[in-house]
C-alpha cells in the first residue's frame, strides 16, 4: 500500500477500505507517513469527507496504534465520561465520586487545557499532594477498592490520534465531524472503555458555536460509536455562559466541592450543579442503574461527599481542602460592579475565559505553566436582576495590575439590558436511545 | 500573516491576495513554511481551484522567489520553447537551429527527464563533447553571436515551484490545472521569456490523456500566461503514439539530426518533421516573422543544419556526429516483427516509453542514472499497412537479455487490425489568438 494512492482514492471522494485506514493510523503512529502526506489526506478528508464505515473504521485503527488499557476484572457497569471542552467545566469533580456512589466503576483518563478550554487534571493538581500519575494497574486496583480512579492521557495510548491531531491544528483541519469523532472514540476505546457519557458543549465558549453543529457532533458520536462497539450517550449543554462560577484551577476545585457538600450557594453554582445532576442520570439510565433521582439522593446524603473524599485520599490529597478554602490563594482580588440595574442579557463564557486565561489559570500555548491560583468568580448568570453597584466577577490575581487589567477586560463579557431574560438551560438536547444498554 | 490563516482560506473556497501568494511562495521557496502546512494547502487548492487572478498571482510570486535572468541585449524577438512531456519528444533540438535560422533569438532552459518522459538535456549530454551547464553570461553571450542556446534548469530559479512541485509530487496534487499553468509559466518569466510556444501533448504517453484536459491545459496557459505579462501560444499535440520513430537519447538525437539534415526516412520520422516546421510555424506567426512555408524554405535550404552545427559547436560537441550514426552505440540489438498482416491501430507511447525506461533510457526515480545508448525505434505509426514479419520495433540494449525482455514487453505496445485505419494529426488543436503579437 501506498500513501499517494490513498490519498488520490480521498481526494477523488472514494470510501478507503479498513485496510487503508489501519494503514493510515499504523503510518501516523510508526512516523512511517511523513506529516506533507497526512496533512494532504486530513486536508483531502475534511473537504471529502468520511462515511460512517470510514469513520468507525479510522477510530478503530486509531485506537489500536498504540497500548490499550484492559479493565477487565473490575466491577461492571463502567463508564467513562468525556466533555468537548469549556469554561468552568469542573463536571468530572462532581460526577466520578457522584455516580461512583451510585455503584457504577468509574475509570477516567483526562487531560490539560489549551486555550480557554480547561483540564481536569489541572484543575485536581492545584490540589495540594494528588497525585495524577497513576500507571494502569494502580489504576485498576484503585478502581476495584473504592470505584472510581483518574489518571493523566499516556501518549501511548492512541498514538495516531495524538501526531493526526498535532497536523489538524496547524492545518486548519480540526473543524471536521467524522475526524474529531474519531479522535474522541479512539481514545475512549484505547482507555477500555465500554459506555462513555459525552457531554458536547455548545456555544461561544465552546468549540461547536452552533446548535445544528453541536447536535451534528453529538449524532456523530453515538452513530460511530454504535459502529465500533462503544456505548456512547451525549447530551447537548450550554456554553454560551461559564459554567458554574468558577473559571480557573483552584477555584473551580473549591465550588466542586462545595457541590459535593450540599452547599447552596449562587445561582450560577446551581446550574452546575443541576447539571451534574443531569448527566448522573443520564449514566445512570444508560446502564440501568437508576435515574436523575438516585443521583440526587447521593449528593443529599454525603454518600457522593465521602467517595470524593476516599478518591482524593487515595490519589494522595491533603483531604484539608474539603474542610476550608484557604488553600492555593491567589495574592489579589478586585471586583467588578455593575454600572446599572437590569437584567443581565449575556455573560460571555468565551470573553471569561480569555480574561482567565491572561490571567494564568490556561495555557496559551502547549505546554506552558499555569498558575492555579488564579481566576475568575462570576456571580452572576443570563437572566439575573442586578443592582446598580452589585457585584457581577471576583477576578482572583497574581498581583494588583493584573487584577485591575482583568476587571477591565471583564466589563465587556457582560451585558445588562431593561427587559427580563431567561437563560437556555444547562441541559439543550439529549440524543436519541436512552434506556439501559442492550449490549453494542 | 499566517500559514493556517491562508490554508483555512483555501480550504472555504475563499480567494487569496496578492500579498498571500506572495507570502506562501516566499514560504516554500525560503522553507519558512514547513511541507506539511504547504501540502494541505496544495490539496485544499486542487479540491476548491484558483481563479485566473490567482492562478496569475502565484505564477509571478513564484517567478520572484529565487532569482530571475534579464535577457536585454539579446536582439528581438526573443522566443522560448516548452513541451509539457511526452516519449521521443525532440523537437527542441530541431526547433532551436530552425527558428533560429529564420532570425528569431531562441534562448531555452531544459529539464531532465522522468519515468516514461524524456529530457531535452539527457538526450543532447548523450552526444559526445555537449555541455548544458552554461552560466547567465555565457548563456546571453552565445544566444546574441549565434542566435541560440541552452542549457539547464538551474534550482535557483523559481525555487519556489522546486519545493512545491517536490511536494506535489507526493500528495497527489499534481493533476490541477491552475497549480500545473503556475509551475511552468513561473519558470519561463524566472527565465526572462516574453514569448513562449507551448506543446501540450496529449494521449496515453501524456500527462493529460484526453483531449478536454490538454485543451483546458492549453487554454489556461495562454489566460494565464496574458494576465502574467507573458505572450503564451499553444498547441495541442498527440501523445497517443511516440513522436518520430526513436525513442532513447542518442536515439533520438540521431533522428533529429536526420530531420535536420532533411533525409527522407520512415513515416514516423515524417509526422515528427511536420510536427517541427506547424511549431515553427506558430513561432513565426507569433513574431510576426514568416509562417510554416518560411520555416520550411529554411530546413530546405540548410540553414537549420548550419545553425544546429553553430550551436553544438558552441556548447563543445564533437561535430562528428552529423556525418555518422556510429556513436554512442548499444552493444545489443534486437527486433520484433509483425504476427500477422493487416492495418497498425495502435503503437501505445506508454508501453514504448515504460520499454525504454526500462532499459535505463530514463529515470525511475530522481538522480537516477540513465543509459544514452538504449532505446527503441520503431518503424510504424498508426495506419500503416504492414505484412506478416516485417518489422516493428529495433530496441537498442546494454545486452542481450536486456534485448529479448523488452522485444516480448513491446509485442503489447502495438495492434494489427484488419481494417484501414487513419492516424489522427500530428497537431490536433492550436488555440485562439494567432498573428504577431501586439505586446502583453
Amino acid at each position: 500500500m501506498d500513501a499517494r494512492e490513498l490519498i488520490e482514492g480521498k481526494r477523488d471522494g472514494l470510501a478507503h477500505t479498513t485496510a487503508q485506514l489501519q494503514f493510515l493510523a499504523e503510518g501516523a503512529a510508526r512516523g512511517t507517513i511523513p506529516d506533507y502526506q497526512l496533512s494532504a489526506w486530513l486536508m483531502a478528508a475534511f473537504l471529502r469527507g468520511l462515511n460512517p464505515e470510514e469513520t468507525a473504521g479510522l477510530t478503530l485503527a486509531m485506537a489500536a496504534s498504540g497500548e490499550t488499557l484492559d479493565l477487565a476484572g473490575l466491577p461492571k457497569p463502567w463508564v467513562d465520561k468525556h466533555s468537548t471542552g469549556g469554561v468552568g467545566d469542573k463536571t468530572t469533580i462532581v460526577l466520578l465520586p457522584l455516580l461512583a456512589a451510585c455503584g457504577l466503576t468509574m475509570v477516567k483518563m483526562s487531560g490539560r487545557g489549551l486555550g480557554i478550554t480547561g483540564g481536569t487534571l489541572d484543575k485536581l493538581e492545584s490540589v495540594p499532594g494528588f497525585h495524577t500519575d497513576l500507571d494502569p494497574e494502580a489504576m485498576k486496583d484503585q478502581a476495584k477498592e473504592i470505584g472510581l480512579a483518574l489518571t493523566g492521557q499516556t501518549p501511548r495510548l492512541a498514538p495516531a490520534d495524538k501526531a493526526l491531531y498535532a497536523l489538524r491544528d496547524v492545518t486548519g483541519t480540526v473543524a471536521s465531524i467524522p475526524l474529531i469523532t474519531a479522535s474522541i472514540l479512539s481514545k475512549k476505546i484505547a482507555g477500555g472503555a465500554e459506555t462513555v457519557i459525552l457531554d458536547v458543549k455548545c456555544g461561544s465558549g465552546a468549540f461547536m458555536r452552533s446548535l445544528p453543529e453541536a447536535r451534528a457532533l453529538a449524532q456523530s458520536l453515538e452513530q460511530i460509536g454504535a459502529l465500533a462497539g462503544l456505548k456512547v450517550r451525549t447530551a447537548v449543554t450550554d456554553m454560551d455562559q461559564p459554567l458554574g462560577s468558577a473559571v480557573g484551577n483552584a477555584l473551580e476545585v473549591k465550588e466542586a466541592l462545595s457541590v459535593l457538600r450540599g452547599e447552596t450557594g449562587l445561582e450560577t453554582t446551581s446550574r452546575f450543579r443541576e447539571l451534574c445532576l443531569s448527566l448522573a442520570g443520564i449514566a445512570l439510565k444508560t446502564v440501568g442503574l437508576g435515574d436523575e433521582s438516585t443521583a440526587t439522593r447521593a449528593l443529599g446524603s454525603g454518600a457522593a461527599l465521602e467517595k470524593a473524599k476516599d478518591w482524593f485520599a487515595a490519589q494522595g490529597a491533603d483531604l484539608g481542602v474539603f474542610d476550608s478554602n484557604n488553600w492555593s490563594l491567589a495574592p489579589s482580588r478586585a471586583e467588578l460592579v455593575a454600572k446599572r440595574t437590569g437584567y443581565v442579557r449575556r455573560v460571555d463564557a468565551r470573553r471569561v475565559g480569555e480574561a482567565a486565561l491572561s490571567l494564568g489559570a490556561g495555557r496559551p500555548t502547549k505546554g506552558a505553566a499555569i498558575d492555579p491560583r488564579v481566576g475568575v468568580n462570576s456571580f452572576v448568570c443570563v437572566g439575573d436582576h442586578v443592582q446598580a453597584g452589585g457585584p457581577l466577577f471576583e477576578v482572583h490575581a497574581k498581583d494588583d495590575e493584573d487584577a485591575q487589567r482583568t476587571v477591565a477586560k471583564l466589563s465587556l463579557a457582560v451585558e445588562i439590558v431593561d427587559e427580563p431574560m431567561s437563560a437556555r438551560p444547562c441541559l439543550l438536547e439529549l440524543e436519541t436511545n436512552p434506556g439501559p444498554s442492550t449490549g453494542a
